[in-house]
């Protein structure tokens, strides 16, 4: 046929760009320039402030990642606007006072596209002064901001550590369903849908998919939405978020799992420092050295933060305040910016957590703070037919209504556990931010469905 | 504290395990074995099958990816059974006629969880001959058949050669809501939900949100669920799948877009054929060459198959049959599995899509089949504010439903258009299944919610 033409994906797919996750690009480039053979080089992006100077004009294009300065001489290109989209070309010449060292003395500027409106918030500014409402308004355009971008930049490469920690480990990345019956679930902090005419609800978490995969592959891990139909408004939950899940199989112990995660967080904060130097900097943020991790019991827990800051609260949880102080103390006498608690109260557990034998009434399982903030929970599973079986009926529960669930019970299970990590919220204490909608690309609240 | 002690993060953050998505462990520790310094191997796993043979008996341990043949002389202990989780340690010996020639002379294997009951499903069989019915009511039990869960242990690959290849092409990894504004998408295939009072749906793709990112980092990708609420019963749908999405920014033409899918699926297809050997093989499955890929324009496509197949459609778009007939005419003529149609008619696609200048009534898009089956929709977005109000007033729509979709057109958005790819199609094909169900781990058709 005449109209049949080829594309070579030999062609297309340059060996030096897949030598896997960690290649960084060259300087320049990594910044959005691209240099041909001749010295040429270009940029594409918006354009992100314009300024007379002295008888030349700096365009400052935004590229994907970075600012590029370019200087033009003469009479700008027609169209030329902030908010334009623009291909410059020209010559990279090295400058100290330049953003980056490096500036592009710009022999052309092709106007590629011109927007209808200035924008509705100062992109150009150094910061974006305007209050949280306005910039979840404008999402689509306020992210456009070098400030607010860095923020899920930085979650882009903690997410790719993660990954690469977990695989690299022997763990097995699956993907599992969000919408889920809803018998297994249930409780009021579900969002519900109808399914072809049957009750179901969006996946609280990827719990019992992932026991059902220790069954399956030995060791799984997920990144994934989920959902809380939580009806509060506060700075640290999201309705929707992204949950770094794991759980492994022939483990000794919940320490496994407690190591399994401070080794993973290691890697991944120091991947965050190398790969995200530029964000960091821009955002003032201090990554914190992942090294020795004091672990403490809930009831020790309570009794050091009755002793040493006089808090009486005997609920079978920490508080907001009481995680602070305990995240102060352990910066304080250990230099650990985390804390492992364990051990909660049974009751206060779900019907799967395995009791410590040694403990009675109280449980293999754990929080992790960070710098005062819980991002962590876990625990050892109970992993014995019979054993699950009837802490569902001590709780109340008809064992008929988790058949599915008990089948990898049933037809044999190895001691295992995980746990779940939310992201925003490395995220926000990682980037010292007040609220956690700075941590979502677009963050579902009680009061926001859109953009 | 006395109850405080301390996990070392330095210490299980073993640097040889954090290589990069690309580190393989070598032969043995792949397959789940461990050896000590002193020579002593040990595995852990599911007893898989126990078989008797002249005074020794064979007890194959299925480990996360692999079986291992440990062979027992003597009493075999307390508690072994099929099914059974067990800790065996001994030494390894080459033994051509072992699976993947050698076997673990085991001195030791400790019962560390018995089931319940034995397997619904014969998990020890070379075949799991059961309908497709009955394997997915016991989905996690029959998952755990080494030929059922290689076809996953394919896809994780997938997913990661994907996010490899789009990060090293300069693409920003963006997680969007999944839970989105009623208004926005529509239409009768939305699954509905309340949203703390207000109606939302799932969403169908990350398409606006995807679209808004390119004003932000002008290249970014997506890995994450898509959902469907189509109430047809089908081999090639499910009403939850995983979509690969990406959406590129500063594109001379729809064509960059086909390029970079192109060099993606043969980074993707290299990276199966290398990583995934194992399953490949055990599933009897052919990787293809991704080389020269044939495009072709839908309305010369029509006429092929009139021609070639004497089959006559006048409708906008390719049926099965002839998805499946021009994937064979591609294979025969030009060696390729693959086959890009471009230059769909307009009012078939989406209101965001852009025509061809060249060729008014026809639009700068594309599918993609493999081996006859599409399993990519694609294509160049109408970036200009006016030309996309105006474009939704002749479809019958109010752009005032469209304020926060439209928010990026008005204040600048570069020339840019991307794709989504259903990662369960891709394998379907790669792997020759015969329902895309055996391609989801939990799939989600318009019968089953669980497990």
């Amino acid at each position: 046929m005449d109209g049949i033409w080829m594309i070579d994906a030999a062609k297309e797919c340059r060996p030096e760009y897949v030598k896997g996750s960690s290649y960084l690009p060259p300087r320049g480039e990594r910044e959005g320039l691209r240099t041909a053979e001749d010295g040429q080089a270009s940029v594409q992006g918006f354009v992100h402030r314009i300024r007379p100077m002295g008888g030349v004009v700096f365009v400052v294009v935004r590229t994907g990642r970075a600012l590029i300065q370019c200087v033009w001489d003469g009479e700008l290109p027609d169209g030329l606007c902030e908010g334009a989209c623009v291909d410059a070309r020209g010559v990279v010449v090295e400058d100290a006072r330049a953003l980056d060292g490096f500036e592009l003395k710009a022999t052309s500027i092709e106007v590629l596209s011109r927007p209808a409106a200035p924008s509705p918030v100062p992109l150009g500014r150094r910061r974006l002064e305007a209050s949280l409402e306005v910039l979840l308004d404008v999402r689509p355009i306020s992210l456009r901001h070098p400030k607010e971008r860095a923020v899920w930049k930085t979650e882009e490469a903690m997410l790719a550590a993660y990954r690469t920690y977990m695989s690299a480990n022997g763990f097995t990345e699956i993907k599992t369903p969000k919408i889920v019956s809803a018998g297994v679930e249930g409780g009021a902090n579900v969002f519900k849908l109808d399914y072809f005419g049957r009750p179901a609800c969006l996946a609280q978490s990827p719990q019992s998919y992932k026991q059902m995969m220790v069954g399956v592959y030995g060791r799984v891990y997920e990144t994934a939405p989920v959902y809380r139909a939580e009806n509060h408004n506060t700075t640290r939950h999201l309705n929707e978020y992204i949950g770094l899940d794991f759980e492994m199989g022939f483990i000794r112990g919940f320490e496994d799992i407690m190591k399994m995660e401070a080794g993973m967080l290691r890697h991944m904060m120091a991947t965050v420092a190398d790969v995200c130097r530029y964000e960091i900097d821009l955002l003032e943020a201090v990554v914190p050295e992942v090294g020795k991790i004091p672990v403490i019991k809930f009831r020790e827990a309570k009794e050091l933060l009755s002793e040493k800051y006089g808090i009486k609260n005997r609920g079978a949880d920490l508080s907001p305040e009481e995680e602070v102080h305990l995240g102060q103390y352990m910066k304080e006498t250990y230099g650990s910016d985390f804390v492992f608690v364990t051990h909660y109260p049974a009751g206060k557990r779900p019907f799967y957590t395995r009791e410590d034998p040694a403990d009675p009434g109280f449980t293999c399982s754990f929080d992790l703070l960070f710098r005062g903030l819980e991002i962590t929970t876990g625990g050892q599973r109970i992993h014995d037919y019979d054993r699950q079986v009837e802490k569902m009926r001590s709780r109340g529960l008809d064992p008929a209504d988790f058949e599915s669930y008990l089948m990898m019970h049933k037809y044999g299970m190895p001691p295992h556990g995980g746990l779940g990590i939310g992201l925003e919220r490395i995220a926000v204490q990682l980037l010292g931010m007040h609220n956690i909608r700075h941590a979502s690309l677009f963050p579902r609240d009680t009061g926001r469905v859109d953009p």
